[in-house]
C-alpha cells in the first residue's frame, strides 16, 4: 500500500488522475470531510513510490516496506544443475512420472524425457497422498534410482521432501529440492530445506496468496537456500472441469513484476491430459521460465495421477510446441 | 459422468487401468462388497463414451446426456461484422475504452484502435457500476456515437446490454451484443438478447462454473441468438494481487474440447496494466480466438477502470506481440 | 481503511499497540525508512475513527468515507406486511415451496406454513433456472395464486422479480420483493425494483463481497426502496459437501456491526435437508432476524430443488427449535 | 456417489422422485438414449444405499465405499484430559493466548480462563508465522510453562506441533495435540503425531474439502491416534470483511451426519473480536461440541493475532452466553 498526503491547496481529483494514469487503484481518505490522503491499493500496477512525489499537490509519500527483502533481491534467473532457469534463458522442460515406481521405470523414463529435450527429471520418492491407503512412494531407495537414472541421461533432478527429516537425503541427490503445495506453509520444513543449502522449487499452496507464497520463499532464503524457483500449480477453485485453477497471471506477476524465476505445472494445474499442452504454451507466453509435467509410458498403470500424465508421444508434441530440443539437436544447432 | 458396468468376470483393476489410460479419473462403486461399476468423473479428459465398450470386462456404458445440445452444435468459428472469430482464424483484437465518455473520445479511440489493428471497437454505453454514485454511462445516445465512430474506421462494434429493455437498442447498432459477467445468469436478459437475433459475446460470471457458462449460452441460442462468442474475464479469487483470477484453462477447454469461439479479457481479468500483455499472449497461446482489452488515450482521466486501461503505445505493443496488423499492413501483406 | 499520521516524536510501537487493542489489523507505512503512518485494514473490528485521535502520538486520522450512506442510515429493524424483522423482534420464519407449482399446491402450502408459525409465504412465480429446458415458473398468474393463498392464512408474501418488466407485477402483490443472488448486481433490475416503492429482500450474490452486497442495497434505496432485508444464502465454495458455503459471519456482521435486518436461507445455502435445521439455529444464534426455508408436502415431486425442501413434519421441528409459534399459540401466549 | 440401476420396465421419473424425496440430488445416465441408471451426487443428504433397493424399478444399488473407515467408526464423543467433548456433553470452552509469551503471562492467562469456565488452556509454543521475521514462539521451554500453568488451575492443555520432531515433546505435555490448518495435509506430521498415541485436535486446511479433512483424520488414526477432535477454523474466501470464511455447515455436517466431535475457532475464523461471540454461539447452535478462542489480558500487546483476541471481560461474556460455568459454580450446581 502507498499513501500520499496532499498539500492543503492540492486538487485531489488531479492527483487521483495522476495516480490512475500510473496504473494505481485509488481510495480516498478524508479528515473532517476534506480529502487529505489518497491510498493506492491492490491490484495496482507496480510503481516506485518515490516517483509519486513529483505529482503536483503531493506533499508526502509513505509505503509499506516489503516483507520479503531476500526474495526481492533474488536474481531473475538462476543456474541449477547446469541449466539456466529464468529471464533470458530458453524454456526449460522438467518432466517425469508422478511417482518413482521402480528402478527400471525411472531409468526408462529418464531416457524418454531426455530424448524429448527435458533438462530435469522429476519423480516422487516421498509422495503426499490424500488417503493413507494408497501408494506413498518408495522412499529413500527411490532417491538413488532417480539420481542414477538422471545421470545416465545427462539430466538434473527435482524431487520432493515432505518432512524435515527427509530434507537431507533429498538434498543429497537432488539438484532442486521440491517443496509441495500442501507444505508451502510448513515452516519447519522450509527451514530444514533451506538449511540444506540446495536450490529449491517452491510450489504455491492451494489457497495461498502471492504474498504468502513470496513469504514462504523468504523463509527458505533466510534459512540458507541459495535460490528459489517458484512453481504455480493451480489454486483451489474453478468449478470442477479442471482439477485446480491455474493462475497464469500469478506466474506473469512473478516473472514480469517481481523478476523471479517461475515455472508452471499444467499437469496438476488442470488434471487433464487434453489441456496440458495448451496450458504449457500459455505459461511460457505469460513469462514462465519452464514447465513441470508428468509423463508415463503407460499412464493407465501409473501408481498415482495417471489421468493427467502425458504419454511419450504427447511429451514429444509438447517439446516441439515449446521449441525444446533434445541434446543431439541442441548440439547440432548450437555447436 | 460416465458409468461403466463390469461383467461378472471382469478384472476391475484392468478396466480401471484402461479408463485411466484414456485420461479418466475413476471412482469405484461396490455392491455387497464387490466392484460392479466404475464411474469417470470430472476433471476427466473428454472421451466418447461409446469407445469404452471396447474395453474387455465392460458390459455396459451409460453417460449423462449433455444439457446444452445447441452449444454442442455451435460452430468452432463464426463470422461477425465481417470478422472471423475462432479456430483457424487469426487472433482478433477487440479494443476501446471501458466507457463511451463523449462523441469525440470514441471517434478518437476508434481511429487509434483501428490503426493498431483491432477489428472491433468496444465501449460501454450502459455501464454496470458497483456504486450508484459513479458514472453509469451515457446510455442510448452513446450507442449512435459508437456506431458512427466504428463505421468511420471500418470496425465492428461490441457493446453491452444490461437489461431486456436495452437489448433492442443495443442490437440495432452492435455487431456483437455483450452480456456482462454480472448478468451471465440473468436469464430474462439472455432471452431478450437472444431474441434480437444478433450474435452475442457472453462473459463468464464471477463464480460460474464452465457448465453454468455453457448453459447460459444455451439460453441465448434457444431464444434465437445466431452465434455466441464466449469471453473469459476472470473469476473471483486470487488473493488480491490481481483484480480477478483469469482462468486460462477454461478458455483452453472451450477452444480445444468444446470447439467454441472464446476470447479472453485480460484487462478486467488482471486489473493491472502491467499484466495485460502477458495474459493476452497466454490466452492466444492457450487457444483463445482473440482478446478484449481496454485502452484510453489518457487512462488517468478515464471515467471508469483507468488503472487497467492500456495507453495507445501499450496497445501498439500488444498488437505487435499478437502479430495483429492494421488495415494498410493487412492489405500490403495479403493484397 | 483508516490511516493515522504519527507525530514526529511518536512511538510507533506504542501507537500500534493502542490500535491493536481496539481490534484493528495494522499495516506500517514508512517514508524514507521512518514510520510515519499506520493503516488499519480489513478485517479490523468496527471503530469510530475519531476516537483514535486520543491515542498519544497520533496527529491526524483520515478514513475512507462510506460508499453507502443510505444503507448506513437504514433502521436496524423494519416492519413489513405487519411483521417486525430485525433487532428486538422475534425470529421470523419465511417458508414455502421453491416454485408455485399450481393454485392448489400453494394454497395447501400456505395452510401448512401458517400452521407451523411462519409469517411469510415464499414461492417462485418467475424462476431463474440454470437450464433453459427445465420448469421456468408459471409467471404472472402464479402471483395471484400466491397472494390469495397468503391472504387466506394471514401470511405476508415474498417472491422474486427477475427482470425490470416483472418488478411492477411482483410489487403489486408482494409485501417483500425478492432480488435473487444471480441478479444481485443487475443494476437495472435493482433500479426498477427500487422504483416500485416496495420493501425488498436482497440476496447476496454467489461471489459478492459484503461491501458489494451493501452497495447493491444502496442501489435499491437510491431508487426508492423504503426498506431492504438482506439475505445470506451461501457463496460459492465449500468443496461440494454442501451446495454453497453459508457465510454465517456475514450475517453476524450485518446484524451486529452494520445494524441491519438480515435473514439466512439455509435451504439454498446447504442444499441438504439434513442440515437445514442446524444452520437455521446457527443463523439466529449469530444474529439473523429470521430464516427463509423451502418446504414441500411431497419433496420428491417438487418441480425444482426438491432435495433441499423440508417436509411438513421437518418444518414443524424447525419452528419448534426456533421457538416460533403458530397464530393460535401466539394469541394464547400474548393475548 | 450412489448409482442405481433401473429395471427394464422401470419408470425413471418415478424412481427419480423417490430419490429426491430422500434428499438426493440426481443425475440421469443414458445408454443408447434410454435412461438406465440414476446417480445420487453431492450435496445429497446422507442415506443408507441399501434402503434404495426398496424403490420399485430399482434393480441394483452400487455405492463408493468410504475412504476413511476409522473415522467412520470414531465415537461421537470423547473424553480428553477428563473433559467430555462431543454429542451429549456440555459445550467446551478452550481458551488462552495465541502464543505463550512468558511464564508469567501463561500462568495469569490460565487463572483467567479457568475462572471463566474454560476446561482447556490453549497457547502456542511453536508458532507457524507467515513471515520469518516475526515472533516464532518460545519453543520447548514454553511447553513446560503451559503444562504447569494448566495444572495450577485444573485445566487440560491443547497446543500445536508443527513438525514431526516437535510431536513427541508436545505430546509429553499436551492432553490434545493440535495440528494446525497449514499442516492439515503434511502427512509426515500427521503420522508422527498419530504415533505419539495422544488425542489430536485437527484443524481444517484453508482450502480443504470436508472429505480431505476426514482423510487427514484417517491418517492420524491409522498411525495410532486414539481420538481426533476436528476443528473448523474458516476456509479462504469471504471477500475480506472477515479473516476467513467460517464454514458452520461443515461443523454441522461433522456433528450431525458424521457423528464426530467437532469444535469451531471463531477467533481465526473471523479475525474480528466483535464477531467472536456471535460465531461461537452459532457454532454451538449448529452442533459444535465447543469453541476454541483466543484471549489476552492486553490484546494490544499480544505478540501475535492481538486484533482477534478477547479481553478478559469479553471472555466472561462469551462464557455466560454459552452457559459455561467456572469450577466453583459447576460444583455448586451439580455437587
Amino acid at each position: 500500500m502507498i499513501v500520499v498526503t496532499l498539500n492543503e491547496d492540492a486538487d485531489p481529483a488531479a492527483v487521483r488522475r495522476a495516480l490512475v494514469a500510473r496504473g494505481l487503484w485509488v481510495e480516498t481518505l478524508e479528515t473532517s470531510g476534506r480529502v487529505t490522503h489518497l491510498a493506492a491499493v491492490p491490484p495496482s500496477a507496480d510503481v516506485d513510490p518515490g516517483t509519486l512525489l513529483a505529482i503536483p499537490g503531493v506533499s508526502d509519500v509513505a509505503a509499506t516496506p516489503s516483507r520479503h527483502p531476500r526474495v526481492d533481491a533474488h536474481p531473475t534467473a538462476v543456474r541449477v544443475g547446469g541449466v539456466a532457469i529464468g529471464a533470458g534463458a530458453a524454456p526449460v522442460l522438467l518432466a517425469g512420472p508422478c511417482s518413482v515406481e521402480s528402478e527400471r521405470q525411472i531409468f526408462e523414463a529418464a531416457e524418454r524425457v531426455a530424448r524429448a529435450g527435458a533438462r530435469f527429471l522429476r519423480g516422487g520418492a516421498f509422495k503426499p497422498r490424500t488417503s493413507p491407503y494408497t501408494f506413498q512412494g518408495h522412499g529413500a531407495r527411490a532417491l538413488g534410482w532417480l539420481r542414477r537414472a538422471a545421470d545416465a541421461h545427462g539430466l538434473a533432478v527435482v524431487t520432493e521432501a515432505t518432512t524435515p527429516e527427509e530434507a537431507g537425503a533429498v538434498a543429497d541427490i537432488a539438484d532442486l529440492v521440491q517443496v509441495g503445495s500442501r507444505n508451502m506453509a510448513s515452516f519447519g520444513l522450509l527451514a530444514a530445506v533451506g538449511r540444506t543449502g540446495r536450490p529449491v522449487m517452491l510450489k504455491r499452496g492451494m489457497a495461498a496468496t502471492v504474498e504468502e507464497w513470496l513469504l514462504a520463499g523468504e523463509h527458505l532464503l533466510v534459512h540458507g537456500a541459495p535460490a528459489v524457483v517458484f512453481c504455480e500449480r493451480g489454486v483451489s477453485g474453478g468449478g470442477g472441469s479442471t482439477r485446480n485453477l491455474v493462475d497464469i497471471a500469478a506466474a506473469a506477476l512473478l516473472a514480469h513484476v517481481h523478476h523471479l524465476p517461475v515455472v508452471v505445472d499444467p499437469s496438476h494445474g488442470t488434471g487433464r491430459r487434453d489441456l496440458v499442452v495448451p496450458l504449457a504454451l500459455a505459461a511460457v507466453a505469460a513469462g514462465a521460465a519452464g514447465v513441470l509435467v508428468e509423463t508415463h509410458d503407460d499412464p493407465g498403470a501409473a501408481l498415482s495421477d495417471g489421468p493427467q500424465a502425458l504419454s511419450t508421444a504427447e511429451l514429444a508434441r509438447l517439446a516441439a510446441a515449446l521449441g525444446v530440443h533434445a541434446p543431439d539437436e541442441r548440439r547440432a544447432r548450437h555447436g
